[in-house]
């Protein structure tokens, strides 16, 4: 019987995936619905919602195993580069930690970022912001 | 007298910068392009290109930074989700290192991803991107 997550139970063999890396804290698998051919979901094998929810002993496996994968998929399909990213809750398809790890290409018709970018009006309202992230540190 | 890399020069000093967070292998200050307010960049001392350049003993470090700044995103800003996000290369417009922790909320007007997702013609076609990743690790 499959259970909530879609991630544990290719985690745990209950839903088939193709996988690239499979490692005692992640599995890294092809997304299905990828960007490009190539774009791979590394996900941890704890059931994590987020980033921020990862436990500090993982954050090292799995950020090497990222790094892996970048250089694979650079040097296993020549790719020119890579996209590496997280959504934590807003945009996040499934609600279990995943790093994408996506092919690039000069004039593979994606824009770097994608969204247009703002100002800050004044410096005093940056200098508020950085506050704010400070205290939360 | 400003070197080649703007974030280099951030590092030392000679380029002022909002700074969030300012730790022995890293930096963390605001993107003054921001996708939203609150939008930091987080950079590792050593000037490294890529993911795939940075040293293995500095993985942990930048990224635990990152995990802590997703959460300070959470909590300084108020931001119910971040998006984190590295481009490597391709859409690089800086090429040293950084990881972009962008606050996200629901609304605010951002797709999750971006981008048309395509389709693996067949299980063959996608097991051979597969084995050629499989190879490349």
């Amino acid at each position: 019987m499959p259970s909530a997550c879609v991630f544990c139970d290719i985690l745990q063999g209950r839903v088939p995936a193709f996988t690239v890396l499979d490692e005692p804290g992640h599995l890294a698998f092809l997304d299905i619905r990828p960007l490009f051919a190539g774009h791979v979901l590394l996900v941890p094998r704890a059931h994590v919602e987020t980033l921020g929810d990862l436990p500090q002993d993982a954050v090292a496996p799995l950020f090497l195993a990222a790094q892996r994968l970048t250089r694979a998929v650079e040097k296993g399909l020549g790719a020119e580069g890579t996209f590496v990213a997280m959504n934590n809750r807003i945009s996040q398809s499934v609600p279990h930690l995943h790093v994408h790890v996506v092919p690039r290409r000069k004039k593979d018709g994606l824009k770097g970022f994608f969204w247009p970018r703002t100002k800050y009006a004044s410096d005093a309202e940056a200098e508020a912001v950085r506050d704010r992230l400070r205290a939360a540190l």
